[in-house]
């Protein structure tokens, strides 16, 4: 149990800082320094540098699949449901932003089946989106969209993670909702 | 004349180099390196690596600041104006994505003057979507917003450079008339 606490705090240091630098402008030296470990503790601790941009990236992806997953299988009707997913996306990266930030601006970082794997999940997100449009358009209350309108409505979102500010203007409940009404106004049949 | 071919060179040469590794991840060896330049000669052409980053993020906002102001006096109506400011965005994003990259992704790497002067780009860029988005309003054709959905349909685009490849499966004209839908679709009265 202890050892699970350094390795989340670790990661939490890590995400802070390949947020603000960039995943290739921290060196290990850096990550220990801001650790206070050494560098046979902190490879002790994370394995290397690609394994904790991997837990990072994936940890993040899981929960946000597994919370849209939750949303799908308990809103039906799918104008809810797009402002379920878009609430639950916006409040996520704006809980984890540093990580989210990671997650999303250094996938290309990962190699092999780090990269293959994180990709997969970036795939298995979209793929929720995906099927609420499916069944908006099954229900005639969707238009059918190519799956570049898809990944044009999750950056809007995505980007996000360059201008919030945890203090900002608009609470995260807030934008989600006018990010929301954005897409279902745009997907309208 | 030698000198701005020179300095245009590695230019491009160093807007590669931030896109793939982040402006951090490049060492001003790197660029040398890249360059086939030694520090002294480097530094002669370019001034330091965050003059260098300035002018890769400030030349492009200012190609795309003067793009769409001839855009805004040439095309009066709201929805053509949206259209071609958005097709105008996305092609000068494919056509320079490394620099665009840098441009997006970098601009806090950047510090005073520099920060100063590319954060007002950005605004003055931004200005252009909100003068047609208000035109359009004071003519009943779109509808009211906030900010924060400039800020998201901008974001929409601005987030392709993560995923957009210049031999991918649509052309920049298509994803941009895409995009263009998206953004009237979303904000017609």
């Amino acid at each position: 149990l202890r050892a699970t606490a350094q390795r989340d705090r670790i990661r939490g240091i890590a995400a802070e800082l390949f947020a603000a630098k960039g995943y290739n402008g921290v060196g290990v030296a850096e990550l220990g320094d801001a650790a206070g470990l050494g560098r046979g503790a902190l490879y002790h601790h994370i394995g290397s540098k690609e394994d904790l941009l991997y837990e990072i990236a994936s940890r993040y992806m899981v929960e946000l699949i597994r919370g849209g997953q939750e949303i799908a299988a308990s809103t039906p009707e799918p104008v809810e449901r797009v402002m379920a997913l878009g609430s639950h996306l916006m409040s996520t990266i704006v809980a984890n932003l540093a990580e989210m930030t990671v997650c999303f601006r250094e996938v290309n970082a990962l190699t092999g089946h780090h990269h293959k794997t994180v990709s997969k999940y970036h795939s298995d997100y979209q793929k929720l989106w995906e099927d609420v449009i499916a069944l908006g358009v099954a229900r005639g209350v969707f238009r059918p969209v190519d799956r570049v309108t898809i990944k044009g409505l999750l950056g809007m979102y995505f980007y996000s993670f360059l201008w919030l500010r945890k203090d900002g203007y608009h609470s995260p409940e807030k934008i989600g909702k006018i990010f929301g009404d954005i897409v279902v106004r745009s997907l309208a049949a």
